[in-house]
């Protein structure tokens, strides 16, 4: 991603479809105190706390599994129908600690290995790389990870005398590749972890921005067996800059001496060596919104959800316009999110994204990067989240005017 | 720990020596406004940015070094006398995050072994479990760790096969031994260091906090070798629910193709996989902070100092009064800080702990908690940090009365 990064710095002027972070908003400072003053509202009326209690809760140190975890329980009935109890919420430092947390609490032997939807997003096999964990890629299919691929990656590091411990996977509107699972997957899915003994690490900070108002129900919903550890993140339906996140892992653990407790005391555990606890004054903010909302992030996020269903339409439409009919050109339909994926004909490598921006101005980020070995030589990822509309058009323009020299 | 927290909510009217925070203070939520508003004009005025950029910094995802690198750079040449370029700094999820990262970077091989200061705070201990990292403790004199004894551990860590590679330690009032290294012993250390190649993490999360104005350089402040990477924590000198705090690691690495980057690269390349950036929010009100006090933490904390101090005499004088003269009991005379030891003639366990809050409504906490292996039996520590003055005086007497009957 570095050299990406250094691109973009050299053309500035480029539109870029290579950020896949929400559009900047006019979030003043004093939306902040707004949101403190909520939040603050909320433990004295409602959790009855007296200001001085109120403010050791948002200005000292904190809870290592969090201070609004019942917030965000109610939040996640409210709005996926996901019904676990506040104790099974660790709140994280952004779902990257989440992922972090939960790999090293599930891997303790070096065998242990990590299934991977393929293309994958790089924080998962970041983090497994900074634990020394070995990733298998589980390749996707235009409907996202089947079970029949599970199936044959954990057959694969069974051959080879390791163990498959769990599968990352994002089911709704994944980041690289912009697929989405339908119902009939998800259940054998979730039916394949059962019988493969795998641990299910369900990422989903995208979920909420369908284009349509019908949503699959999340493999957590689904998940009857209690195979699945969800990974839930604010940055797009609050605000990137909170850096708070959370990880559902209501598993009961059983231990030696006989006491149960959840999977999720054990990420805390891992958590007060990591970061001790999310800086509770972020959390606080984070709090206050959801207050503000009635904990409905459909409801916070309603301007948004309207605006990224536009961006991703302008996107598709202008790649109609442009590509329609021109065989060489593939890409998918994304049912909601950041993210599709164009496939060209053409070796999209560093060396032509170079000069994409340099003849062209227009960015975009390779397929290659989200393969963990060969894969996405002839394919980008175009995000159209950060863009306006006329910038989606003009950067599709250019776009098709660097193919053709391509 | 799990214990000492059951003990204090079981006994919530106990005086509690035990909790090594800073006293709450009345932080409104009207003061963060203040303070981002002064972080929001500060990258107007003085570093030219629109509003919309600011928005962007405040809101939006961050630099994974961090985004107040330069006011932490101008703060600790104001108040410690450390030069270093703000690109030799990251900023961190506190100084626990601090830890993960430089341990994550510099220990990759099995063999390599963390010496630790012995007692040691818990942290380290816990980022060094949670990457297996093996851990030789240096056992410390009335003056801290000396250079012989860092010696005299790497000698047995060598002896058994094994490299060590970092020496960690809190030259200034340590947790949990209150004792600060005189100005000769750092430069031996330092010179030990150089002579064993070792790395040196130095935490110092209290140095602020003296009794005195004469204060003894940081070993940062004489490292000219550089050995030291600086553990900095904004918790205790701005507020703890930031959870912000920093890495100084200003060694230069070469890379294989002859490359030169800061050993700050690599911590940063590491804080990608755990936790992405720092709350840009939270450092926005900590950058607040330092803007407003003319990046001088010892003017914005004046006040603490102040207080810190009181608090420290009133425990020396309280000890002095109820236990003077008693040649069972002897305790350290720290030069600030939170934290002293207080040595008594029988076993301070979990039992004694019980016995002591039951009966006796006071709280501390057993110093064999600090010890890896055997060690602080008969000792316990007393913090000060968060009680009143009259508390001080009250939980002595109880602490007194307890003993009487131990």
């Amino acid at each position: 991603m570095n050299f990406l990064n250094e691109v973009t710095a050299r053309f500035p002027d480029a539109v870029s479809f290579a950020p896949g972070r929400p559009y900047d908003e006019a979030f003043e400072p004093s939306v902040v105190a707004g949101y403190l003053d909520a939040y603050a509202k909320y433990l004295e009326r409602d959790r009855g706390l007296s200001q001085r209690q109120v403010g050791g809760l948002l200005f000292q140190y904190g809870r290592t599994k969090g201070q609004i975890h019942d917030l965000v329980a109610a939040t996640i009935a409210n709005d996926e129908g996901i019904e676990v109890p506040p104790e099974s919420i660790v709140v994280t430092v952004g779902a990257q600690e989440g992922m972090l947390l939960a790999l090293r609490v599930l891997f303790r032997d070096f065998a242990d290995v990590l299934l991977v939807a393929s293309p994958c997003y790089v924080g998962i096999t970041g983090a497994a790389r900074l634990l020394d964990i070995a990733v298998e890629p589980v390749p996707e299919g235009p409907s996202g990870v089947d079970a029949g691929a599970v199936r044959a990656a954990a057959d694969r590091v069974r051959a080879s005398g390791r163990r498959p411990r769990a599968l990352y996977v994002v089911p709704d509107f994944a980041n690289p590749s912009g697929t989405s699972m339908p119902l009939s997957a998800r259940h054998e899915l979730l039916a394949a972890a059962v019988e493969q003994d795998l641990y299910v690490l369900e990422d989903n900070p995208y979920g909420l921005f369908a284009r349509t108002a019908q949503r699959v129900p999340t493999l957590k919903r689904l998940d009857e067996h209690r195979r699945v550890v969800y990974l839930g993140s604010f940055a797009k339906t609050c605000f990137p800059g909170a850096r708070v996140g959370y990880a559902i892992a209501d598993q009961p653990v059983v231990a030696p001496d006989g006491s149960v407790t959840l999977l999720a005391d054990q990420l805390s555990k891992i958590k007060s060596m990591t970061t001790v606890n999310t800086s509770p004054l972020a959390q606080a903010v984070v709090g206050g919104m959801l207050v503000t909302y009635g904990c409905r992030l459909r409801v916070l996020n309603e301007e948004r959800i309207r605006r990224y269903r536009e961006r991703l339409d302008a996107l598709l439409a202008a790649l109609g316009r442009c590509f329609g009919g021109d065989p060489g050109y593939v890409w998918n339909v994304p049912g909601g999110g950041f993210f599709l994926v164009l496939t060209v004909p053409f070796v999209a490598d560093e060396a032509a994204l170079t000069r994409s921006a340099r003849d062209h101005g227009v960015l975009w980020t390779p397929m290659s990067y989200f393969y963990a070995g060969a894969g996405g030589d002839r394919q980008i990822r175009l995000s159209c989240s950060y863009l306006e509309v006329d910038e989606i058009d003009e950067g599709v323009r250019r776009l098709r005017g660097f193919t053709r020299d391509a």
